[in-house]
């Protein structure tokens, strides 16, 4: 038998970069992005002005902003075997599936070694076009041309719904997709950088990302929080709703995190959005009181065990509220990880290293 | 600052996982497939074989080949809107691209989680086909379809070069082939494990494998070694030029490697059966020859530093030999590394925890 190395199944507290991007910190529910406190930028910046930060380092000034507002605005146009393809997968394909094909399709002999921040624009800046495009097919429409004079949010939710959106809409998704932008070695996030590691091209290394994303222990499986939130239906029937679950021993869907053993700092910044605008969809309005009675039973039924929101559960709210059906919520989860994934993969190129780790033969040897 | 995890950039002398697919032992120049020498099962036995091996955890009864064979035959055709955009992909878009492309197209709602061996059996009957259909496009003519009566490595050549290959050929290929199916944890294996990891499906795992094969750091570089057997053009010219390529500090292609360390088990293999078929063909008469000067060579000029002929070299030669272009070279090895990839993805998903490790972060905190 051959010498056996350190075994660490699942890698749990094994340190595979040194980074920049962010700190995750689940036992103080710290979330920090070069810096600032994520719940800050969402809550105070835009998509673009955080991607930004973790793609260059610093927040914009206003030059450096409308430069690459542009930039994103000039590469959101689809190569059109790119179209082709979209309108011709079988309507039956999910659409994470979808979007994996669809970003692989935009590789060529162009994107070399080592990726470029020219290339990390131009597929933040089509994931959308993608996932819009291949909606309006579903449904049945035309699909609508990228809108030049909307921001990047504001675009993906007019190219979606075929009208352009209210503010309180831009800014409710806009808050969403910056908080899920960055979140450390994540699975996806390791993904892109372990095919970046053998000096591949950033397309398969986002490709690769997406179909870890596509996973539902790591996607999650954010329409269990929409299907609760409908079950109950009114404010009223909250209480009884959430008693009756918990008195036969069910979970309620939207609290308690793997990561974060106090609030979820996305949650809490969720919140705050949520509360501005809650006068302006009962949605919103419906979710935030169904938080606060789960918070109240939780504490009644499960003392100690300190179960606080998760940030699928305002995440869910906000979909619903801005009107994205539970298909699109991985994929919107995907057009916003997109930021983070290519920021990795850059400071992984930067200092590359193969990542090529060990396994232990248990198997027989050869007589 | 938060708490640090312990670092291990690369994940070197770090087991991810315990299995009963491979050993390979650098140090020793050992490879052995669930407790059959590697070398052996190239010489004696067929892809089909080897493959049921890897998938099941024995060699196959002659009943259960049959089966097996039949399986990988059905599962051969491309659906319609895969051909529609191995068409419609720009000519200048490389074969790994495409490749990558062209199996994530094959993901539906049907593949769900846990992967299954018959999704195992359907990608690996396909990928042959995307690789073919495209190079046929590419070369102006119609796809050939696959032929029922030919095996699987028979049937690739075949679909390739529009023509039934020789016997010879076919060993030669499928000897290459075989030896290239598993090797351990190295960087697209473990890909295609983390994606399984968060419980996603086998197109995606698939799919970034493709993608983490793509770069030259994993999938090499196999054209610099028939670039050099082309320039020494003749077995008179070998001695010359290799004595002056290292004369003048320069390199040889195909001989060292970095796992290694004494004779790579895959290119005793593969010189068996290129010995064995010298008379055949040129090309690996001319490449046994430059093998032989080469290694007599860098005994004289690099003693002690036992620089052995790596798999690099004979893959080239037979690739070469067979009548395959150097860009199909990558492919080819993703068309029997595929084998591999998907019983490691099996077996993760036979007990599977999430691939998660940390990042420390060296930042700066919010004030």
């Amino acid at each position: 038998m051959s010498k056996q190395s350190q075994l660490a199944i699942g890698l749990d507290g094994i340190a595979v970069a040194e980074t920049d991007l962010s700190l995750v910190d689940g036992l103080e529910g710290l979330l920090v992005y070069r810096g600032y406190w994520a719940r800050d930028l969402a809550i105070h910046h835009t998509f673009e002005e955080v991607a930004h930060l973790l793609w260059y380092g610093h927040l914009p000034s206003e030059e450096e902003l409308t430069a690459l507002k542009n930039k994103l605005k000039e590469n959101r146009e689809l190569p059109e075997h790119v179209k082709g393809l979209l309108r011709m997968i079988p309507a039956d394909v999910d659409m994470m599936s979808v979007l994996r094909t669809g970003v692989s399709a935009l590789g060529s002999s162009a994107h070399g070694w080592p990726p470029t921040i020219d290339e990390v624009i131009a597929v933040t800046a089509k994931m959308p076009t993608i996932v819009a495009f291949r909606y309006a097919c579903l449904q049945g429409r035309e699909p609508l041309a990228p809108k030049f004079e909307l921001d990047h949010t504001a675009n993906y939710l007019y190219m979606l719904k075929g009208t352009e959106p209210s503010h309180a809409h831009v800014r409710a998704l806009d808050a969403y997709l910056i908080l899920t932008q960055e979140h450390g070695m994540n699975a996806s996030t390791f993904t892109g950088r372990v095919v970046t590691s053998t000096e591949s091209d950033l397309i398969s290394a986002i490709t690769g990302a997406i179909g870890t994303l596509k996973g539902p222990l790591h996607g999650g499986a954010p329409s269990e929080v929409t299907e609760m939130i409908e079950a109950i239906g009114t404010k009223e029937n909250a209480e009884p709703w959430l008693r009756n679950k918990l008195e036969n021993g069910g979970r309620l869907m939207g609290f308690g995190h793997r990561v974060y053993k106090t609030i979820d700092p996305r949650a809490t910044a969720l919140r705050v959005v949520a509360e501005q605008l809650s006068g302006d969809d009962p949605w919103f309005d419906l979710a935030t009181h169904v938080e606060q009675v789960g918070l109240r039973l939780l504490a009644e039924y499960k003392p100690g065990r300190k179960l606080n929101t998760n940030v699928e559960f305002f995440a869910a709210a906000v979909m619903r509220a801005v009107g994205l059906d539970d298909d699109l919520f991985t994929p919107s989860f995907a057009v916003s990880r997109v930021v983070g994934w290519s920021a990795h993969i850059l400071e992984q190129a930067a200092s590359n290293r193969i990542i090529r780790p060990q396994s232990n033969y248990i198997g027989s040897m050869p007589e």
